[in-house]
Protein backbone atom coordinates (compact mmCIF):
# COMPACT_ATOMS: atom_id res chain seq x y z
CA UNK A 1 0.00 0.00 0.00
CA UNK A 2 2.82 2.41 0.71
CA UNK A 3 4.45 2.03 -2.65
CA UNK A 4 0.98 2.35 -4.37
CA UNK A 5 -0.05 5.45 -2.21
CA UNK A 6 3.65 7.00 -2.58
CA UNK A 7 2.97 6.74 -6.23
CA UNK A 8 -0.39 8.07 -6.46
CA UNK A 9 0.86 11.31 -4.78
CA UNK A 10 3.85 11.72 -6.52
CA UNK A 11 1.51 11.72 -9.62
CA UNK A 12 -1.38 13.86 -8.75
CA UNK A 13 1.74 15.97 -7.29
CA UNK A 14 2.38 16.60 -11.23
CA UNK A 15 -1.13 16.87 -11.96
CA UNK A 16 -1.74 19.79 -9.78
CA UNK A 17 1.50 21.65 -10.22
CA UNK A 18 0.76 21.81 -14.20
CA UNK A 19 -2.71 22.79 -14.00
CA UNK A 20 -2.23 25.92 -11.30
CA UNK A 21 0.70 26.79 -13.67
CA UNK A 22 -1.36 26.43 -16.75
CA UNK A 23 -4.29 28.92 -14.27
CA UNK A 24 -1.33 31.30 -13.37
CA UNK A 25 -0.40 31.74 -16.75
CA UNK A 26 3.18 33.49 -15.51
CA UNK A 27 4.77 31.70 -12.43
CA UNK A 28 6.13 28.46 -12.55
CA UNK A 29 6.58 26.24 -9.63
CA UNK A 30 10.18 25.95 -8.12
CA UNK A 31 10.90 22.56 -6.92
CA UNK A 32 13.20 21.34 -3.83
CA UNK A 33 14.24 17.98 -3.12
CA UNK A 34 14.98 17.47 0.40
CA UNK A 35 15.98 14.63 2.66
CA UNK A 36 14.99 13.97 6.37
CA UNK A 37 18.82 12.91 8.26
CA UNK A 38 16.63 9.87 10.42
CA UNK A 39 14.72 8.76 6.98
CA UNK A 40 13.20 9.53 4.16
CA UNK A 41 12.88 12.94 2.48
CA UNK A 42 10.58 15.21 -0.06
CA UNK A 43 9.60 17.33 -2.90
CA UNK A 44 8.69 20.53 -2.11
CA UNK A 45 7.40 22.78 -5.04
CA UNK A 46 5.95 26.20 -4.41
CA UNK A 47 5.20 28.59 -6.92
CA UNK A 48 5.65 32.61 -6.13
CA UNK A 49 4.25 35.78 -7.34
CA UNK A 50 2.34 34.53 -10.19
CA UNK A 51 -0.50 36.18 -12.00
CA UNK A 52 -3.07 34.59 -9.99
CA UNK A 53 -1.15 33.12 -7.37
CA UNK A 54 0.88 35.08 -5.18
CA UNK A 55 2.02 32.15 -2.65
CA UNK A 56 1.78 28.66 -2.53
CA UNK A 57 3.21 25.10 -2.36
CA UNK A 58 2.41 20.94 -3.37
CA UNK A 59 4.30 19.32 -1.36
CA UNK A 60 5.21 15.38 -1.16
CA UNK A 61 7.37 14.02 1.43
CA UNK A 62 7.84 10.24 2.22
CA UNK A 63 9.26 10.19 5.91
CA UNK A 64 10.39 6.62 7.82
CA UNK A 65 12.26 5.70 11.03
CA UNK A 66 12.18 5.57 14.54
CA UNK A 67 8.47 7.69 15.66
CA UNK A 68 9.98 11.02 17.03
CA UNK A 69 9.37 10.99 20.85
CA UNK A 70 6.62 13.79 20.53
CA UNK A 71 4.60 11.96 18.09
CA UNK A 72 4.58 8.67 20.70
CA UNK A 73 3.40 10.79 23.27
CA UNK A 74 0.32 12.20 20.79
CA UNK A 75 -0.49 8.89 19.65
CA UNK A 76 0.32 7.09 22.74
CA UNK A 77 2.66 4.62 21.93
CA UNK A 78 6.18 3.42 22.80
CA UNK A 79 9.34 3.39 20.81
CA UNK A 80 7.96 2.07 17.51
CA UNK A 81 8.90 2.26 14.12
CA UNK A 82 6.49 4.50 11.52
CA UNK A 83 6.52 5.46 7.73
CA UNK A 84 4.50 8.06 6.51
CA UNK A 85 3.46 9.89 3.15
CA UNK A 86 1.47 12.47 1.97
CA UNK A 87 0.72 15.75 -0.55
CA UNK A 88 0.31 18.69 1.26
CA UNK A 89 -0.66 22.13 -0.39
CA UNK A 90 -1.71 25.56 0.40
CA UNK A 91 -2.45 28.37 -2.37
CA UNK A 92 -2.60 31.97 -1.48
CA UNK A 93 -3.86 33.57 -4.61
CA UNK A 94 -3.19 37.78 -5.05
CA UNK A 95 -6.79 38.54 -6.03
CA UNK A 96 -8.84 38.58 -2.69
CA UNK A 97 -12.00 37.62 -4.68
CA UNK A 98 -10.04 34.15 -5.34
CA UNK A 99 -10.14 31.77 -2.23
CA UNK A 100 -6.97 29.98 -0.31
CA UNK A 101 -7.39 26.40 -0.93
CA UNK A 102 -5.68 23.98 1.66
CA UNK A 103 -5.60 20.07 0.78
CA UNK A 104 -3.75 17.36 2.40
CA UNK A 105 -3.94 13.55 1.80
CA UNK A 106 -1.54 11.07 3.80
CA UNK A 107 -0.90 7.57 4.22
CA UNK A 108 0.74 6.29 7.61
CA UNK A 109 1.85 3.04 8.65
CA UNK A 110 3.37 1.82 12.33
CA UNK A 111 5.38 -1.58 13.01
CA UNK A 112 6.17 -3.34 15.50
CA UNK A 113 9.74 -4.65 16.63
CA UNK A 114 9.68 -7.49 13.65
CA UNK A 115 9.17 -5.01 11.45
CA UNK A 116 5.03 -6.11 11.07
CA UNK A 117 2.55 -3.47 10.38
CA UNK A 118 0.36 -3.34 13.17
CA UNK A 119 -1.38 -0.33 12.28
CA UNK A 120 -2.24 1.54 8.78
CA UNK A 121 -4.23 4.65 8.08
CA UNK A 122 -5.31 7.39 5.94
CA UNK A 123 -6.51 10.83 6.52
CA UNK A 124 -6.95 14.11 4.72
CA UNK A 125 -8.94 16.54 3.01
CA UNK A 126 -9.68 20.11 1.41
CA UNK A 127 -10.97 23.13 2.82
CA UNK A 128 -11.62 26.48 1.35
CA UNK A 129 -10.74 30.35 3.03
CA UNK A 130 -12.54 32.73 0.92
CA UNK A 131 -11.75 36.70 1.90
CA UNK A 132 -14.94 37.69 0.30
CA UNK A 133 -18.15 35.16 0.51
CA UNK A 134 -19.56 33.55 -3.06
CA UNK A 135 -22.17 31.38 -2.18
CA UNK A 136 -21.80 29.86 -5.47
CA UNK A 137 -18.03 28.93 -4.68
CA UNK A 138 -18.98 27.88 -1.58
CA UNK A 139 -21.75 25.65 -3.00
CA UNK A 140 -19.41 24.40 -5.59
CA UNK A 141 -16.65 23.45 -3.91
CA UNK A 142 -18.92 21.81 -1.25
CA UNK A 143 -20.33 20.05 -4.06
CA UNK A 144 -17.83 18.54 -6.15
CA UNK A 145 -16.71 17.33 -2.42
CA UNK A 146 -20.10 15.49 -1.52
CA UNK A 147 -19.47 13.39 -4.89
CA UNK A 148 -16.58 12.15 -4.33
CA UNK A 149 -17.84 10.70 -0.99
CA UNK A 150 -21.34 9.95 -2.51
CA UNK A 151 -19.22 7.21 -4.58
CA UNK A 152 -18.16 5.38 -1.20
CA UNK A 153 -20.63 5.91 1.36
CA UNK A 154 -23.43 8.33 1.84
CA UNK A 155 -22.45 8.41 5.68
CA UNK A 156 -18.71 10.34 4.48
CA UNK A 157 -19.86 13.88 3.30
CA UNK A 158 -21.77 15.36 6.64
CA UNK A 159 -19.35 13.49 9.15
CA UNK A 160 -16.29 14.80 7.01
CA UNK A 161 -17.87 18.35 6.64
CA UNK A 162 -18.42 18.70 10.61
CA UNK A 163 -14.69 17.26 11.18
CA UNK A 164 -13.79 20.37 9.03
CA UNK A 165 -15.54 22.74 10.96
CA UNK A 166 -14.99 21.79 14.00
CA UNK A 167 -11.04 21.26 13.16
CA UNK A 168 -10.63 24.43 11.00
CA UNK A 169 -11.28 26.49 14.13
CA UNK A 170 -9.96 29.46 15.69
CA UNK A 171 -11.02 28.78 18.66
CA UNK A 172 -9.53 31.71 20.36
CA UNK A 173 -11.31 33.93 17.79
CA UNK A 174 -14.79 32.02 17.83
CA UNK A 175 -14.45 32.12 14.14
CA UNK A 176 -13.87 29.25 11.58
CA UNK A 177 -10.56 29.77 9.35
CA UNK A 178 -13.07 29.33 6.16
CA UNK A 179 -15.87 27.67 4.88
CA UNK A 180 -14.96 24.49 5.53
CA UNK A 181 -14.71 20.85 2.79
CA UNK A 182 -13.61 17.48 3.80
CA UNK A 183 -11.34 16.07 6.92
CA UNK A 184 -10.94 12.81 8.12
CA UNK A 185 -8.57 11.07 9.73
CA UNK A 186 -7.72 7.77 11.17
CA UNK A 187 -9.21 5.82 8.27
CA UNK A 188 -8.45 2.26 8.99
CA UNK A 189 -9.67 -0.98 8.19
CA UNK A 190 -13.14 -2.21 9.44
CA UNK A 191 -16.00 -4.27 8.88
CA UNK A 192 -17.47 -1.83 6.02
CA UNK A 193 -14.30 -0.82 4.54
CA UNK A 194 -10.76 -2.60 3.47
CA UNK A 195 -7.76 -0.29 2.85
CA UNK A 196 -7.66 -0.68 -0.66
CA UNK A 197 -11.40 0.88 -0.16
CA UNK A 198 -9.91 3.81 1.77
CA UNK A 199 -7.50 4.53 -0.47
CA UNK A 200 -9.80 4.19 -3.23
CA UNK A 201 -12.01 7.49 -0.92
CA UNK A 202 -8.56 8.85 -0.51
CA UNK A 203 -7.70 9.01 -3.96
CA UNK A 204 -10.89 9.78 -5.20
CA UNK A 205 -10.58 12.98 -2.99
CA UNK A 206 -7.55 13.28 -4.25
CA UNK A 207 -8.81 13.63 -7.95
CA UNK A 208 -11.72 15.50 -7.13
CA UNK A 209 -9.27 18.61 -5.82
CA UNK A 210 -9.04 20.94 -9.37
CA UNK A 211 -12.52 20.62 -10.26
CA UNK A 212 -13.41 21.58 -6.76
CA UNK A 213 -11.13 24.36 -6.75
CA UNK A 214 -9.83 25.46 -10.33
CA UNK A 215 -13.38 26.63 -11.87
CA UNK A 216 -13.69 28.84 -8.62
CA UNK A 217 -10.27 31.14 -9.59
CA UNK A 218 -11.22 30.57 -13.18
CA UNK A 219 -14.81 32.74 -12.28
CA UNK A 220 -12.90 35.60 -9.74
CA UNK A 221 -9.68 35.60 -11.25
CA UNK A 222 -9.95 39.11 -13.30
CA UNK A 223 -12.12 40.75 -10.79
CA UNK A 224 -11.10 44.14 -10.16
CA UNK A 225 -10.25 45.08 -6.75
CA UNK A 226 -8.80 47.95 -4.32
CA UNK A 227 -6.65 48.56 -1.93
CA UNK A 228 -9.41 47.97 0.94
CA UNK A 229 -10.27 44.88 -0.36
CA UNK A 230 -6.44 43.69 -0.15
CA UNK A 231 -6.35 45.70 3.31
CA UNK A 232 -9.43 42.76 4.30
CA UNK A 233 -7.53 40.18 2.81
CA UNK A 234 -4.24 40.64 4.50
CA UNK A 235 -5.99 40.98 7.86
CA UNK A 236 -7.60 37.42 7.38
CA UNK A 237 -4.49 36.00 6.24
CA UNK A 238 -2.99 37.07 9.71
CA UNK A 239 -6.52 34.60 10.99
CA UNK A 240 -4.96 32.07 8.65
CA UNK A 241 -1.57 32.22 9.96
CA UNK A 242 -3.07 32.26 13.93
CA UNK A 243 -4.49 28.94 12.98
CA UNK A 244 -1.41 27.25 11.39
CA UNK A 245 0.64 28.58 14.11
CA UNK A 246 -1.37 28.57 16.99
CA UNK A 247 -3.91 25.09 16.33
CA UNK A 248 -2.59 23.24 13.26
CA UNK A 249 -1.43 19.94 14.54
CA UNK A 250 0.62 18.98 11.73
CA UNK A 251 2.68 22.32 11.98
CA UNK A 252 2.99 22.15 15.49
CA UNK A 253 4.37 18.55 14.66
CA UNK A 254 6.20 19.37 11.92
CA UNK A 255 7.88 22.53 14.37
CA UNK A 256 8.93 19.99 17.34
CA UNK A 257 9.89 16.96 15.33
CA UNK A 258 12.62 19.00 13.29
CA UNK A 259 10.56 18.90 10.26
CA UNK A 260 12.00 20.83 7.10
CA UNK A 261 10.78 24.42 8.48
CA UNK A 262 10.46 25.91 4.93
CA UNK A 263 8.28 22.75 3.11
CA UNK A 264 6.16 23.01 6.36
CA UNK A 265 5.97 27.00 6.45
CA UNK A 266 5.39 27.43 2.96
CA UNK A 267 1.68 27.70 4.22
CA UNK A 268 2.09 31.00 5.26
CA UNK A 269 0.94 34.14 2.97
CA UNK A 270 3.67 36.28 1.49
CA UNK A 271 1.98 39.63 2.91
CA UNK A 272 -0.27 39.96 5.53
CA UNK A 273 -1.32 42.24 8.45
CA UNK A 274 -2.49 42.28 11.97
CA UNK A 275 -4.44 46.25 13.01
CA UNK A 276 -5.56 46.14 16.46
CA UNK A 277 -9.36 45.77 17.47
CA UNK A 278 -10.11 45.52 13.55
CA UNK A 279 -14.27 45.16 12.90
CA UNK A 280 -15.40 45.35 9.88
CA UNK A 281 -18.81 47.87 9.22
CA UNK A 282 -22.07 45.72 10.01
CA UNK A 283 -23.67 45.24 6.41
CA UNK A 284 -20.63 45.15 4.59
CA UNK A 285 -19.74 42.06 2.55
CA UNK A 286 -16.74 41.87 5.34
CA UNK A 287 -19.23 41.57 7.48
CA UNK A 288 -21.31 38.68 5.42
CA UNK A 289 -18.34 37.02 5.78
CA UNK A 290 -18.01 37.10 9.70
CA UNK A 291 -20.90 35.90 9.58
CA UNK A 292 -20.74 32.29 8.12
CA UNK A 293 -17.18 32.04 9.77
CA UNK A 294 -18.87 32.91 13.40
CA UNK A 295 -21.71 30.18 12.23
CA UNK A 296 -20.40 27.26 10.13
CA UNK A 297 -23.76 26.86 7.62
CA UNK A 298 -24.38 23.75 5.11
CA UNK A 299 -23.79 24.56 1.64
CA UNK A 300 -25.70 21.68 0.02
CA UNK B 1 2.44 44.42 47.71
CA UNK B 2 -0.16 44.01 45.26
CA UNK B 3 -1.52 46.96 45.54
CA UNK B 4 1.84 48.62 45.56
CA UNK B 5 2.91 47.10 42.21
CA UNK B 6 -0.06 48.00 40.47
CA UNK B 7 0.46 51.45 41.59
CA UNK B 8 3.83 50.94 40.24
CA UNK B 9 2.53 49.98 36.90
CA UNK B 10 -0.27 52.00 36.60
CA UNK B 11 1.76 55.02 36.61
CA UNK B 12 4.98 53.58 34.77
CA UNK B 13 2.47 53.01 31.84
CA UNK B 14 1.76 56.84 31.95
CA UNK B 15 4.94 57.62 32.05
CA UNK B 16 5.89 55.34 29.14
CA UNK B 17 2.73 56.31 26.93
CA UNK B 18 3.62 59.72 27.22
CA UNK B 19 7.43 59.69 26.56
CA UNK B 20 6.82 57.50 23.45
CA UNK B 21 4.08 60.25 21.72
CA UNK B 22 6.50 62.71 22.30
CA UNK B 23 8.93 60.84 20.61
CA UNK B 24 6.73 60.22 17.67
CA UNK B 25 5.49 63.63 17.74
CA UNK B 26 1.51 62.14 15.19
CA UNK B 27 0.42 59.40 16.78
CA UNK B 28 -1.87 59.36 20.21
CA UNK B 29 -2.19 55.82 22.24
CA UNK B 30 -5.91 54.94 22.00
CA UNK B 31 -7.04 53.28 25.87
CA UNK B 32 -9.09 50.59 26.13
CA UNK B 33 -10.82 49.73 29.53
CA UNK B 34 -11.88 46.06 29.53
CA UNK B 35 -13.35 43.82 32.38
CA UNK B 36 -12.44 39.65 32.66
CA UNK B 37 -15.96 38.31 33.15
CA UNK B 38 -13.95 35.84 35.90
CA UNK B 39 -12.28 38.61 38.22
CA UNK B 40 -10.60 42.02 37.06
CA UNK B 41 -9.56 43.94 34.03
CA UNK B 42 -7.32 46.15 32.11
CA UNK B 43 -6.08 48.54 30.27
CA UNK B 44 -4.98 48.66 27.21
CA UNK B 45 -2.95 51.34 25.40
CA UNK B 46 -2.33 50.59 21.61
CA UNK B 47 -0.63 53.19 18.83
CA UNK B 48 -1.30 52.61 15.33
CA UNK B 49 0.23 54.60 11.90
CA UNK B 50 2.35 57.19 13.83
CA UNK B 51 5.10 58.75 12.62
CA UNK B 52 7.96 56.58 14.47
CA UNK B 53 5.61 53.79 15.50
CA UNK B 54 4.09 51.91 12.92
CA UNK B 55 1.69 49.90 15.72
CA UNK B 56 2.16 49.12 19.49
CA UNK B 57 0.90 48.25 22.44
CA UNK B 58 1.50 49.46 26.57
CA UNK B 59 -1.33 47.44 28.35
CA UNK B 60 -1.30 46.57 32.46
CA UNK B 61 -3.82 44.15 33.33
CA UNK B 62 -4.87 42.87 36.88
CA UNK B 63 -6.97 39.47 37.16
CA UNK B 64 -7.98 37.58 40.34
CA UNK B 65 -10.20 34.50 40.68
CA UNK B 66 -9.82 30.44 40.14
CA UNK B 67 -6.57 29.68 38.72
CA UNK B 68 -7.50 28.39 35.30
CA UNK B 69 -7.17 24.81 34.26
CA UNK B 70 -4.64 25.00 32.29
CA UNK B 71 -2.33 26.83 34.39
CA UNK B 72 -2.99 24.52 37.58
CA UNK B 73 -2.03 22.18 35.25
CA UNK B 74 1.57 24.27 34.11
CA UNK B 75 1.68 25.64 37.72
CA UNK B 76 1.80 21.94 38.83
CA UNK B 77 -0.95 22.79 41.39
CA UNK B 78 -4.38 22.03 42.08
CA UNK B 79 -8.08 24.34 42.26
CA UNK B 80 -6.77 27.59 44.00
CA UNK B 81 -7.34 31.15 43.80
CA UNK B 82 -4.50 33.36 42.27
CA UNK B 83 -4.25 37.30 41.45
CA UNK B 84 -1.85 38.71 39.20
CA UNK B 85 -1.01 41.65 37.62
CA UNK B 86 1.50 43.43 35.06
CA UNK B 87 2.72 45.41 32.46
CA UNK B 88 3.71 44.16 29.20
CA UNK B 89 4.61 46.25 25.94
CA UNK B 90 5.46 45.46 22.27
CA UNK B 91 6.81 48.92 20.29
CA UNK B 92 7.21 48.15 16.18
CA UNK B 93 8.53 50.78 14.85
CA UNK B 94 8.12 51.85 10.91
CA UNK B 95 12.08 52.79 10.40
CA UNK B 96 13.82 49.42 9.50
CA UNK B 97 16.76 50.94 11.54
CA UNK B 98 14.60 51.38 14.79
CA UNK B 99 14.45 47.96 17.05
CA UNK B 100 11.39 46.50 17.87
CA UNK B 101 11.35 46.15 21.97
CA UNK B 102 9.29 44.21 24.13
CA UNK B 103 8.78 44.42 27.97
CA UNK B 104 6.97 43.23 30.72
CA UNK B 105 6.83 43.46 34.73
CA UNK B 106 4.62 41.18 36.59
CA UNK B 107 3.34 40.12 39.86
CA UNK B 108 1.75 37.13 40.95
CA UNK B 109 -0.12 35.71 43.89
CA UNK B 110 -1.37 31.94 45.37
CA UNK B 111 -3.78 31.48 47.73
CA UNK B 112 -5.10 28.52 49.76
CA UNK B 113 -8.95 28.11 50.41
CA UNK B 114 -8.64 30.46 53.72
CA UNK B 115 -7.34 33.32 51.44
CA UNK B 116 -3.82 33.24 52.93
CA UNK B 117 -1.30 33.70 50.40
CA UNK B 118 0.79 30.65 49.97
CA UNK B 119 3.23 31.99 46.99
CA UNK B 120 3.83 34.67 45.62
CA UNK B 121 6.96 35.68 42.71
CA UNK B 122 7.99 38.40 40.73
CA UNK B 123 9.13 37.86 36.95
CA UNK B 124 10.00 40.21 33.94
CA UNK B 125 12.29 41.78 31.58
CA UNK B 126 12.88 43.71 28.98
CA UNK B 127 14.55 42.69 25.16
CA UNK B 128 15.53 44.35 21.76
CA UNK B 129 15.07 42.87 18.20
CA UNK B 130 16.72 44.96 15.74
CA UNK B 131 16.54 44.76 12.00
CA UNK B 132 19.60 45.83 11.42
CA UNK B 133 22.40 45.55 13.89
CA UNK B 134 23.92 48.85 15.01
CA UNK B 135 27.06 47.50 17.64
CA UNK B 136 26.14 50.55 19.59
CA UNK B 137 22.26 50.15 20.13
CA UNK B 138 22.87 46.52 21.45
CA UNK B 139 25.75 47.88 23.91
CA UNK B 140 23.54 50.88 25.05
CA UNK B 141 20.43 48.87 25.90
CA UNK B 142 22.59 45.97 27.48
CA UNK B 143 24.21 48.63 29.55
CA UNK B 144 21.33 50.23 31.05
CA UNK B 145 20.14 46.61 31.90
CA UNK B 146 23.47 46.07 33.38
CA UNK B 147 23.48 49.33 35.86
CA UNK B 148 19.92 48.50 36.72
CA UNK B 149 20.88 45.19 37.94
CA UNK B 150 24.25 45.69 39.56
CA UNK B 151 22.51 47.99 42.00
CA UNK B 152 20.55 44.94 43.50
CA UNK B 153 23.39 41.80 42.68
CA UNK B 154 25.98 41.55 39.88
CA UNK B 155 24.97 38.48 39.35
CA UNK B 156 21.73 39.56 37.88
CA UNK B 157 22.42 40.61 34.59
CA UNK B 158 25.24 37.70 33.50
CA UNK B 159 22.60 35.45 34.74
CA UNK B 160 18.90 36.90 33.38
CA UNK B 161 20.65 37.92 30.19
CA UNK B 162 21.12 34.10 29.78
CA UNK B 163 17.97 33.27 30.52
CA UNK B 164 16.79 36.32 28.17
CA UNK B 165 18.68 34.46 25.46
CA UNK B 166 17.37 30.65 25.95
CA UNK B 167 13.64 32.30 26.35
CA UNK B 168 13.78 34.27 23.37
CA UNK B 169 14.99 31.83 21.14
CA UNK B 170 12.72 30.28 17.73
CA UNK B 171 13.60 26.76 18.78
CA UNK B 172 12.43 25.78 15.09
CA UNK B 173 14.25 28.28 13.27
CA UNK B 174 17.35 28.08 15.40
CA UNK B 175 18.19 31.68 15.94
CA UNK B 176 17.41 34.47 18.97
CA UNK B 177 13.95 36.32 18.48
CA UNK B 178 16.56 39.18 18.91
CA UNK B 179 19.64 40.43 20.99
CA UNK B 180 18.16 39.69 24.13
CA UNK B 181 18.43 42.08 27.39
CA UNK B 182 16.81 40.28 30.61
CA UNK B 183 14.22 37.61 31.49
CA UNK B 184 13.57 36.67 35.03
CA UNK B 185 11.11 34.74 36.40
CA UNK B 186 9.77 33.33 39.67
CA UNK B 187 12.04 36.11 42.03
CA UNK B 188 10.94 35.04 45.15
CA UNK B 189 11.66 35.71 48.75
CA UNK B 190 14.54 34.17 49.72
CA UNK B 191 17.58 34.23 52.49
CA UNK B 192 19.09 37.00 50.22
CA UNK B 193 15.82 38.71 49.29
CA UNK B 194 12.87 40.05 50.51
CA UNK B 195 9.62 40.28 48.49
CA UNK B 196 10.93 44.13 49.23
CA UNK B 197 14.21 43.90 47.81
CA UNK B 198 12.14 42.13 44.63
CA UNK B 199 10.19 44.69 44.00
CA UNK B 200 13.16 47.23 44.50
CA UNK B 201 14.56 45.26 41.83
CA UNK B 202 11.97 45.03 39.43
CA UNK B 203 10.90 48.99 39.67
CA UNK B 204 14.61 49.67 39.08
CA UNK B 205 13.91 47.75 35.59
CA UNK B 206 10.89 48.94 34.67
CA UNK B 207 12.55 52.39 35.52
CA UNK B 208 15.27 51.86 33.11
CA UNK B 209 12.85 51.10 29.88
CA UNK B 210 12.62 54.76 28.70
CA UNK B 211 16.47 55.45 29.61
CA UNK B 212 17.37 51.93 27.26
CA UNK B 213 15.26 52.57 24.55
CA UNK B 214 14.67 55.72 23.62
CA UNK B 215 18.25 56.91 23.23
CA UNK B 216 18.37 54.52 20.52
CA UNK B 217 15.01 55.55 18.22
CA UNK B 218 15.83 59.16 18.39
CA UNK B 219 19.49 58.30 16.79
CA UNK B 220 17.54 56.10 14.01
CA UNK B 221 14.56 57.47 13.39
CA UNK B 222 15.63 59.58 10.84
CA UNK B 223 17.67 57.34 8.87
CA UNK B 224 16.82 57.11 5.28
CA UNK B 225 15.51 53.51 3.91
CA UNK B 226 14.50 51.74 0.90
CA UNK B 227 11.81 49.02 -0.06
CA UNK B 228 14.28 46.54 0.84
CA UNK B 229 15.05 47.51 3.86
CA UNK B 230 11.48 47.26 4.47
CA UNK B 231 10.69 43.78 2.83
CA UNK B 232 13.87 42.54 5.29
CA UNK B 233 12.03 43.97 8.30
CA UNK B 234 8.89 42.33 7.32
CA UNK B 235 10.52 39.16 6.85
CA UNK B 236 12.17 39.18 10.46
CA UNK B 237 8.52 40.43 11.94
CA UNK B 238 7.50 36.96 10.62
CA UNK B 239 10.22 35.27 13.02
CA UNK B 240 8.65 37.57 15.60
CA UNK B 241 5.05 36.39 14.53
CA UNK B 242 6.33 32.76 15.07
CA UNK B 243 7.56 33.18 18.15
CA UNK B 244 5.01 34.79 20.12
CA UNK B 245 2.18 32.30 18.06
CA UNK B 246 4.59 29.11 18.61
CA UNK B 247 6.45 29.38 21.67
CA UNK B 248 5.57 32.39 23.71
CA UNK B 249 4.01 30.84 26.92
CA UNK B 250 2.21 34.64 28.22
CA UNK B 251 0.69 34.56 24.56
CA UNK B 252 0.18 30.81 24.41
CA UNK B 253 -1.80 30.98 28.05
CA UNK B 254 -3.75 34.34 27.55
CA UNK B 255 -4.80 32.69 24.17
CA UNK B 256 -6.17 29.28 26.13
CA UNK B 257 -6.98 30.49 29.30
CA UNK B 258 -9.75 33.03 27.82
CA UNK B 259 -7.55 36.46 27.92
CA UNK B 260 -8.82 39.56 25.82
CA UNK B 261 -7.65 38.41 22.81
CA UNK B 262 -7.07 42.04 21.12
CA UNK B 263 -4.76 42.80 24.32
CA UNK B 264 -2.77 39.81 23.59
CA UNK B 265 -2.19 39.83 20.30
CA UNK B 266 -1.60 43.75 20.14
CA UNK B 267 2.32 42.12 20.11
CA UNK B 268 1.88 41.20 16.57
CA UNK B 269 3.39 43.80 14.19
CA UNK B 270 1.21 45.35 11.20
CA UNK B 271 2.84 44.14 8.36
CA UNK B 272 4.69 40.80 7.97
CA UNK B 273 5.82 38.91 5.23
CA UNK B 274 6.89 35.12 4.31
CA UNK B 275 8.83 34.36 1.77
CA UNK B 276 9.49 30.90 0.96
CA UNK B 277 13.27 30.13 1.74
CA UNK B 278 14.41 33.49 2.15
CA UNK B 279 18.47 34.08 2.88
CA UNK B 280 20.12 37.40 2.77
CA UNK B 281 23.22 37.66 0.77
CA UNK B 282 26.43 36.49 2.03
CA UNK B 283 28.48 39.58 4.00
CA UNK B 284 25.24 41.66 3.81
CA UNK B 285 23.71 43.95 6.52
CA UNK B 286 21.17 41.44 6.48
CA UNK B 287 23.36 38.46 7.01
CA UNK B 288 25.22 40.37 9.54
CA UNK B 289 22.30 40.70 11.71
CA UNK B 290 21.31 37.03 11.17
CA UNK B 291 24.84 35.84 12.50
CA UNK B 292 24.65 37.61 15.72
CA UNK B 293 20.85 36.23 15.96
CA UNK B 294 22.59 32.46 15.25
CA UNK B 295 25.06 33.18 17.97
CA UNK B 296 24.08 35.29 20.67
CA UNK B 297 26.94 37.38 22.26
CA UNK B 298 28.07 39.41 24.70
CA UNK B 299 27.63 42.86 24.67
CA UNK B 300 29.32 44.16 27.08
Amino acid sequence: MKETFYQYIQELQDTITSKLEEVDGKAKFHQDLWKRPEGGGGRTRVIQNGNVFEKGGVNISAVHGALPKAMQAYFNVGDVDFFACGLSLVIHPKNPFVPTVHANWRYFEMYDKEGQIVDSWFGGGQDLTPYYLFEEDASHFHEVCKTACDKHNPKFYPEYKKKCDDYFHNAHRGEARGIGGLFFDYCKKSDDMTMQDWYDFVTEVGDSFLEAYVPIVERRKHLEYTQEHRNWQEIRRGRYVEFNLVHDKGTLFGLKTNGRIESILMSLPSHVQWVYDHHPEEGSEEAKLLEVLKNPKEWL
